[in-house]
């Protein structure tokens, strides 16, 4: 039996100049792939599980390049649609100390934007599968899409999956109006919400009052308030928020708070010196859905969540390059950072 | 007064994988700006020329970074509309020996290809202006261009401006019969064509018999049959054909054909070790129309322009970074390659 | 109307090892372009002014160089005189954390160390002009940047130009005694003095008592009163001293005094994990004057310049390359760093 | 029905300066991957074969990136033995013109030098599979692997693959007798046997009489007769000779030919401006053996196994990273190396 | 008279990623040369001290090159044997915040370990020379180098040279037990042993009572009670323990405690962000040695060692590449890393 | 007794773009250190003999960094004089094809070029010397090297030494007149002259006639006459002439002839594709003295020369880095450029 993990959404080709340059004085760019679930996919596979990621990428040498990338991960491509015109870009600027980071995203037309509900066979995709991760930002990239995710955890749902989406809000993508139904329709299917501190208030009005995000302060009462109202929204049985707390583009604080409807966990907090804090989000959701199939306490896996996404900041590219052993070794408690010979 | 150049067009990203690596092997891309009309207008303006460069470009670093790159070699920036969404890209994938170099274009939906009418101004653009210069690309893009196109070629006319036009036919951006079509109406105010061996074939039916090109020989009088049927499909009084005979990626031969109706000019024919061909023929087109307003013999010109597209061609990027001085030393037979002290 | 800003000074190449190497060991040098009022002219082009630089440079490649990079950011380079022999060069060695930056300069002889009076028209270079700025630095060069500093200075207050003039200390370049001499004349025509914790002392001997400079530690009190002599020496109305407290060559703390006869402003104080403190002070000015002519109030200017150069210091090369609206973002306070999407 | 291809051998770090230099002034080393049979491997997969590549890796981070490596091409790892202490590695220096490359090995000792029988089950290995290849380094690395690969070919002949051995000559690693007698074995059980100009002679004493390697000229007749010879050594049914004409470092002449006992097929000559040879001979050997089992005509598979192999060395790294349709354009006569765009 | 230092050990080539990669994604590896002892000869040399380092090296071009760097810091290398099959490597993986460095070792076999007694003529070695340097890793590497170790400690020790030793415990190299019978006939040798928090515990049982490594916390009574112990297991008269506080990979304290039976001597703490932390401890034991030889005050020895090796943490590659007056300015309390121009 | 080699002049650090950019679109330049005397001292070196280089550098990093290179080699450093205020330093932008190879110096005031006859002691410099070499660009910096190079010549002379000389003529740094007065006095103590086609005709007005530089090709007679003129003018007893005949600054042809009063030797002559054809000419000086010191025969001596330095021009940088035995495999005919494993 297989147990594979899948997930949907879009890679994308990632270019940033090196060193801490402005993408106005880059004279070469540093290539790298991510994208939401395309992170989650990978790290899983990292982790030794079976993984499936599936999305739409054009037959040309950029989708061979991103399809190559996840291969090397040992992600299955085999669902991957090969078609459309182009691959979505985006370039990252590193910021530091008091600049911060900036994207500027060239994914409008992409192949995954341009997918239709033929291209994929989910009832095939979903073979042999245990979970299903979807992000927020898929059905927010194109009409089509939403029809496709929410096809996807419907029929996710029906075969048994656990059913994982991480809110992701994107306000360049859509508005709060429909990002509140489309999600609204998702969670419905639901079994983990995870979302960073602004996406409950962005996509369902659910406020954490008094915090002062720009500040880099965050107050737990407040998140344990947003925990239980997101519970509500849909049929979720679980919620995991991320916190990070901004001292600069240079040095973070990061933890997080998981509930269950019983218990509130709030995890350890890592004082992160940045190395490239992009898909850290996505780090933590991979850590916790592994977490949660292989611990039995809910604590372990979403310390192992933690643990997980504080390595991937530490790490060039959008993916969480860092085998098991390696989170298991920072949730010990070994941050020291000592060489290990 | 002024007497300045006007060329029109899209100026596009250009990443390319270094040391001859393929890009399904890339891990860094280096950053160049092309497009053959801004490619024009940056050899004029390395050889002195006061140049206005006309397109279309996003508001967003990528955009900035186009721009400054035209300012850097003192291409008068200041009439390009900024708006629209993505800026062109283009991948290239640098050939050798006989693998061939391969073009992923992105640029579709780029912020030229959806630009409107009322974004140029062109009695303002053409204020103390000579000469214009626009290729086959610019209309091939979208519908919206063929029409500015003709606004401009009309206007260009109009005031007076001698005007150039580059065949430069791109099948995978227009079907043959779209081409002839736009391509017949803008020649009707052309003074000067410019084509390479197949474009008028491809735009104009026009067929230089029993000429081989894959097989990298080409027969002069076929040329000079193809030269003069070329003025006769439009009302231009001059044409010049660049004849590219390719060995392999790496070793080329190069030389012009050009024709007033009344003399054919063969250029001397130079041996190339090529660096980077991207931009040979639009560095050939700078060369020309600067020769023609710097010679008073058209054979000075042609050879200027040969020379001066000979030099592109050991340069890396798409734009020849190369000034008259060392222009008019390759004329004068110096191709020895002698380190200059 | 223009309103032109001219800044007159010498544009280095300069030449820096990568990632913390020492120059015993470069084995790349990565290239970039710099000097005092250079760096001014850039950053208030970067924020959109008309920027004339006024220099000599060789007619070599290394000057052409040279003005491609200050053509690129937009600043006007058709007053710089070509000739001379040679460009002024230094080489920068990046320290971290115990270990200081180091500078190694090879500037004598440069082509505007041997700039005669001749070669620069101030009554043309002047027009539509509102604002002239040099620096101590110019002076120190050569005794005939002496005398054409002066005449700099002279012309541009009768003209109506506000003058500012960073101290700029060289201690390598010129003694105390004849910096005291020469700068003594310079600020009589002076409107705006800028000048760091060291300057005020070297140059006139004005003492900003019990501060420890090596310790890192300041005390504003004497500043005040620093600041307060240095309205005494010259005819000028402000003045404005930047406070750099190096915690180490990896953080500092960015902070700016400034006074007009009547109030002291004392600007919000910034932490700074650094890129590239080099040019700081520069940028401070740069915004500065760009404060001063955009906003009514001083306070502002000053938060202005001072968030402008806290920008600086975590973006590689002597140049400041942000824009107003980046400024202004973190003038309102949002130094958190996190990704701008 | 799986129709697996297998390759077992060994896959080394392969590390080599940029740009020309030697070992000696290397300050940093470009990372590839390689062996005979992972690179026969590698480009199977590539033209959309199912391949296995067998070998021993230790389980360190080293070991961790040849497999991806692998992975990413499509090459399935899942029967790579991790275990051992090092990985192999080699250093290339590559050569220009009148200097020669230079290959420094470190392989001594690795995991699959000091493999174990029990570490590999080929019935397992071997199902689904119709072709089994292997190279005489493999056996010339360790006693272990003399009987290892004896073992191989063996069962694979009993399980009815067709069987494969590139003769592959490497005087540093055993002698001639020692090579005559495994060699002598391997090929009982061998179907195809590819051997460049010196591995017939150096590993059986059969001469090409009168062909002077080093000059660069060679003469086909002998050729022929070499080829029968092979034939005859052994029970083979085919034998395919590479036969590279080295005019320099940087220029070669490349071809093959072919006997099968019955036709001697001299494939098309190919000139090639190198950059980078190394895996010339692999490449020939998967371009052969894919095209044996594609086309019907023998002609036609030695051509593809040729055109694949001179595309394979205007490419870095070790693996002919080209897909099929890529070298039916060479078969097809295009080598004028024209953009594709 | 020459006063020459001798230290015998392995120089290893270091090949590490660049900018924080991991091994997993490393497209180019950095290359240095280091090892502990060839590292403490590196550093006396830069402080302008005669010194030899003795070691075997193949006789290949990685050999070479290794001879290069070492000559290239005025190392004399005219005793390194040169003969073996290979050079030791090790790859290394730059660790950030809380991820920790790895080291991957690649150096059995290699051409120090199998030296033989006969490689080194220790009488001739030792002519004019007044100090021997050796560190606990070179016994560990082969059962010959245990041989050799002692035959040169003796030899060194009778010839009255003080002899300075480094137990530096590496646990993948031998068992304590092993460890503690070697270096106990070792120290019997030894005049200066340098140690650090773990070396004592794991080599001679003396424990650091209530010292929590993991957490980067130290108490320096503790360190009291080790440093005396360790006076006594064997003749030595003065031992030196170098003290790190590991924050995290990227944050560190640094500190020594020095004691000669007579007086404890705790060094100033230096807060250190660490470029490159390997080598840190050999730095340290070449200022100490260079510090007992140059001052008259054991202080002032111990506190150019602890600056020394604070400026080390801050330079790429294993060596200390700064001179003495860079030392002493530290010493004398300048941190603040300003610019040095 | 020791055989040693001298050699004085400049050695200049390098700075070039990499992969034939420009230098006005460099971004980074590639570090080497060069100069045509340091350059033979260098390669002499690297063949195994004991060489001493005199020179004058500045005591600062980069006069460190250039020892550091020379001491890297195996040269002696300890002659040259530190003192003085710059490095040389001379931009190189590599050609190709087409494209002519620039230099642009910046060498004036250099610490060699001003100093002093008390700077050397050659006396000294010359003890257990039997070979001083210089070549004609050290007297034509300055004069006081004109004095100081002549001083040299004479004691050399005196004390046996053999003298060669390399008239190196170089039109930016004197006249033709200047350079006849001084190298006329100069060869009076020459006992080997080296010249390339134009030197002989720059300093002595020897014509070499009917030979069209430009057009690469060279006529042997006339070099003969050439050669047998340049024997006349001083008391050289052996001349020797470079023959370089450039298709372009990629492909040359490379021969020598020499002459000793007896026999001419015409070398092989050698067609090489360039890597980096700067130190062409010292390499063969290198090779011509280590060879008439090796070989009894002067053809071989010559032939080693030749050799030599065709291999140098497939190496980046100034300097041979190949040794004795890789040079004698090219004169023996290998230049066919396979792998050496």
């Amino acid at each position: 039996m297989e147990k594979a993990f899948i997930t949907f959404g879009e890679i994308m080709l990632r270019l940033s100049p090196p060193n801490f340059k402005r993408l106005l004085q880059a004279d070469v760019l540093e290539v790298n792939y991510g994208g939401s679930e395309a992170n989650v996919a990978a790290s899983l596979a990292m982790f030794g599980n079976r993984v499936r990621f599936v999305t739409k990428l054009p037959d040309n040498p950029l989708g061979d390049a991103a399809c190559r990338y996840l291969k090397s991960l040992g992600v299955d491509t085999s669902f991957i649609k090969r078609g459309g015109k182009k691959i979505g870009i985006y370039f990252l600027e590193h910021g530091a100390s008091v600049r911060p980071s900036k994207v500027v995203y060239d994914r409008a037309n992409s192949a995954i934007c341009e997918a239709k509900r033929e291209d994929f066979d989910w009832e095939k995709i979903f073979k042999g599968a245990i979970w299903f991760h979807i992000s927020g930002i898929t059905p927010a990239l194109s009409d089509s899409l939403v029809e496709i995710s929410i096809d996807a955890v419907k029929i996710a749902k029906e075969r048994g999956l656990t059913v994982s989406c991480d809110l992701n809000y994107r306000k360049r993508l859509w508005s709060r109006e429909k990002a509140r139904e489309v999600m609204g329709e998702i969670i419905k299917y639901t079994d983990l919400i995870i979302a960073n501190e602004e996406d409950a208030a962005d996509v369902f009005g659910i406020e954490a009052e008094k915090t002062d995000v720009i500040s880099g302060k965050l107050d737990v009462e407040h998140y344990k308030s947003v925990a239980s109202q997101l519970l509500k929204v849909g049929s979720a049985s679980m919620v995991a928020i991320t916190l990070r707390e901004s001292l600069s583009a240079s040095d973070n604080y990061w933890s997080s708070l998981f509930y269950d409807g019983n218990e509130f966990i709030l995890s350890k907090k890592y004082h992160l010196h940045l190395v490239d804090r992009v898909g850290g989000g996505d780090s933590f959701v991979a850590g916790l859905i592994h977490g949660l199939n292989k611990f039995s306490s809910k604590r372990e896996a979403v310390e192992f969540g933690v643990a997980a996404s504080a390595l991937k900041q530490t790490i060039p590219g959008d993916v969480n390059l860092v085998y098991e052993d390696e989170v298991l070794n920072i949730m010990k408690g070994d941050v020291s950072g000592r060489v290990q010979r």
